[in-house]
């Protein structure tokens, strides 16, 4: 059936061969680029570049026309000029091409005109089966074999691999926008849907569901349309992994300025945060939650409850701490009599919760043994279900000895922890980050965020648990 | 009156002498190391370590005793142990020294007999009408003067010097453990008052009304005595100087913690959001907001109404920054027809607000001039009260030219502006944000903090306008 096509989006992530059509100018044609981006990211399969003015680019062979490309191709990225498009789709088809990325800006986002092509070219594109990202999109990313097909010089050439699908309506959230590799996201896979003239946020969810890569979904959304099939994949998919939600439009005048940008017709359903929770998504406000906040859930297992320690070196940071947990919908872990001794027989009283470690840090012999001893019998205890921690990068101690005792404790903890590392100095800082998110321990900007990220994490599990039990009495 | 002391805290600030009592110890003694620092950020002043084991430090002749030392002592900065600090502040009372800042740990904070020992040492200095900031502080700094008492390794050397005057009552807002000379930030004093056993709040507010280098005050409060006292000095000064105020201990666990760690008695008046803000305080909720919101008022003008103009090189940027901003209190500003006129002879139409400068950045030859023009118009616009902009630093263009712009606009507008910059690579997001910051403008780490700086100054500026209505309607 022509209108139920598969959500299948393998072919776009995991193409064996990629054709590019654009422009192959040295440096800056956005061809160029975007082979440029794919070879320095290290991707896996074949390169062939689309374009009759040359023979070559970056030591490729380039071809006059997709059809002198000798063998299948499975993956189009086009960024032609927008009148030039429609012919390269068609090209495309009669080479038997069932994916292809428009990057191209000009369609719906500029008016009347512009929608007109775009729909000409999304019905080529349907008449012969082939699915279509875009246009007006920065493209796709796929960590695990270096697919990366952004058209603007990026400065890095490395994405982390992990567990979180990041996607958005915007090449702000991109690799040439964001430092993916300087904050070492935990990435499986990247989309910007551009104008979604076809494949859609609900393509998205239902390809994700079944991704072995990908643990946590992260999605910038304007506008959805055809509203109730996405929120049915939604409720489906947010009952194996978290959808974590930013969603841009939210007001008014945000909505019409959305509707303008990506060429969205009216139309499109007001779908807001209240029902994004209701069908199971996990809303977030700001893009430093968007990015941060899914870390929780890539490396970390899902609380058991939702009851906090908190590790800091300072008395004011526990205070804060606590601030953001109980205002989450966490609880301050009481702890139980064995660890309370436990902590008590340091320099400074440690026997309480938030663990100040500061003091006793600061009068013992031994720093770093009160900084372990202490995360430790706070990870240990019973009655704490996830521990937010803050640590001090710095001039004083050791960044190599704090990342070591936290290596340690990773090891034999199986509860959630949260990050959020504080000190005079952004490259220190930044330097412990990488080393704790190269171990799978999720790193913060804020502390409240940290903290923030644990309450999502404990309610989305005590919802899973719900619904669970709902099921079981249903059956 | 003994019980109506001055709260001009000049001596703490502009001591033309401090004497430092602590171990002098190489490199880690508490003494050496404020002293060090003292050193390091340039103190204009006389330093005379006191120390009956060292004849010198650091190049400077110690004294055995407080009253060896030739000539007055404006302050004193005490980090000797908790038992020896009474007879410390005696000897200091007998020298003269009308000001003093108790470093050392171990009072109230610790309990029962803590608090015996700091009213001791506080009725002492009482009774020679000296006035103390601690116990348990990492104490204060005054930019202007390189007066930096942290008893702790920083890492750097410099604040900038500017007009936000920080106060806390933690260390974890401070010199060691904030990146003031990373991030730059404009600060003209900073106090942590610890257990507060004589300075406080009210003092501090006393003192900055009248303290020219300071535009802006931000304070990290946990908790308030007297609180009535604090809240009419609060309404007075916020007349004049913004006061923004992060409440720690919101919650009732965070209270409770907070009381345990700051040695505050029972007792303390339980001052809420509602309440600071009713007294003419901005109230923010996180770290991030508590450094940078302030930044708006250090070097921006008020602005004159609540009407944003956006400006951005990405369509989905401008639609989160309309969220933020209709969230917030502005509105998005309605352009004048010359406005438009003017913006519709780029490649890609610009006559919009937000303004999407990234098309015709792409397709222009000369990708700054739109940038310019667009920044040029939309601030020239008398319908834009103020403007935030998305600025992209990366390997695509030239930060120097961005940079340039922007001093060029600074320059020439007089309307307040707040930019966040986002980009693929951090070391270039922190050069040009420490380039924008030489020049006065407010950057922010944040999009949506951006937005709600110029929202808080807004609403800061109808305020005091209702306000002065009021008074001129009274008279």
């Amino acid at each position: 059936m022509e209108s139920r096509r598969s959500s299948d989006l393998g072919l776009f992530f995991e193409p064996r061969s990629v054709a590019v059509f654009g422009s192959l100018r040295q440096g800056d044609g956005e061809g160029y680029v975007v082979i440029d981006n794919m070879l320095k990211f290290g991707f896996t399969g074949n390169i062939y570049p689309v374009n009759p003015s040359y023979s070559q680019v970056l030591g490729i062979r380039a071809y006059p026309a997709v059809n002198d490309v000798p063998g299948p191709v499975d993956l189009a990225v086009v960024i032609t000029p927008p009148a030039t498009v429609a012919g390269v789709i068609r090209q495309c088809a009669q080479k038997g091409i069932r994916a292809a990325i428009i990057v191209t800006e000009g369609f719906a986002e500029t008016g009347e005109a512009g929608a007109r092509l775009q729909e000409q070219v999304a019905d080529i594109a349907r008449s012969h089966g082939m699915r279509l990202i875009g246009p007006n999109t920065i493209g796709i990313i796929n960590s695990a074999n270096g697919l990366v097909t952004n058209p603007y010089r990026i400065g890095y050439d490395r994405v982390r691999r992990g567990s979180i699908a990041y996607s958005s309506q915007s090449g702000v959230i991109g690799a040439s926008a964001q430092p993916l590799e300087d904050r070492a996201y935990p990435i499986s896979k990247m989309c910007d849907f551009g104008n979604k003239c076809d494949v859609d946020e609900a393509d998205w969810l239902d390809y994700l569901v079944h991704d072995a890569e990908t643990k946590v979904i992260a999605m910038h959304i304007e506008c959805v349309r055809g509203g109730r099939r996405f929120l049915d994949v939604l409720r489906r998919v947010s009952d194996s992994k978290p959808v974590v939600v930013l969603k841009a439009g939210r007001t008014e005048p945000g909505a019409r300025a959305s509707a303008s940008h990506t060429g969205s017709l009216a139309g499109s359903e007001k779908v807001g945060n209240d029902v994004f929770r209701q069908f199971g998504a996990i809303t977030v406000n700001t893009l430093q939650e968007f990015w941060d906040i899914p870390k929780v859930f890539a490396s970390q297992p899902l609380p058991g409850g939702n009851r906090i320690a908190i590790v800091s070196p300072s008395g004011g940071t526990g205070v804060m701490a606590i601030d953001a947990a109980v205002e989450s919908g966490l609880v301050v872990a009481q702890l139980t009599r064995a660890t309370l001794d436990r902590l008590s027989k340091f320099p400074a009283n440690l026997a309480r919760n938030p663990c100040d470690v500061g003091p006793s840090m600061v009068l013992s012999e031994d720093r770093q043994s009160v900084q372990e001893t202490a995360l430790g019998a706070l990870l240990g205890d019973a009655n704490v279900d996830c521990a937010a921690i803050a640590l001090y990068a710095g001039p004083i101690g050791s960044i190599t000895d704090t990342a070591n005792i936290m290596d340690e404790l990773r090891q034999r903890v199986s509860k959630p922890m949260a990050i959020w590392i504080y000190g005079p100095k952004l490259s220190m800082r930044e330097d412990l980050a990488l080393r704790l998110e190269a171990m799978g321990l999720p790193t913060y900007l804020e502390l409240q965020t940290a903290v923030k990220a644990l309450a999502v994490a404990a309610e989305y599990a005590q919802a899973r648990l719900d619904r669970s039990r709902v099921e079981g009495f249903s059956q």
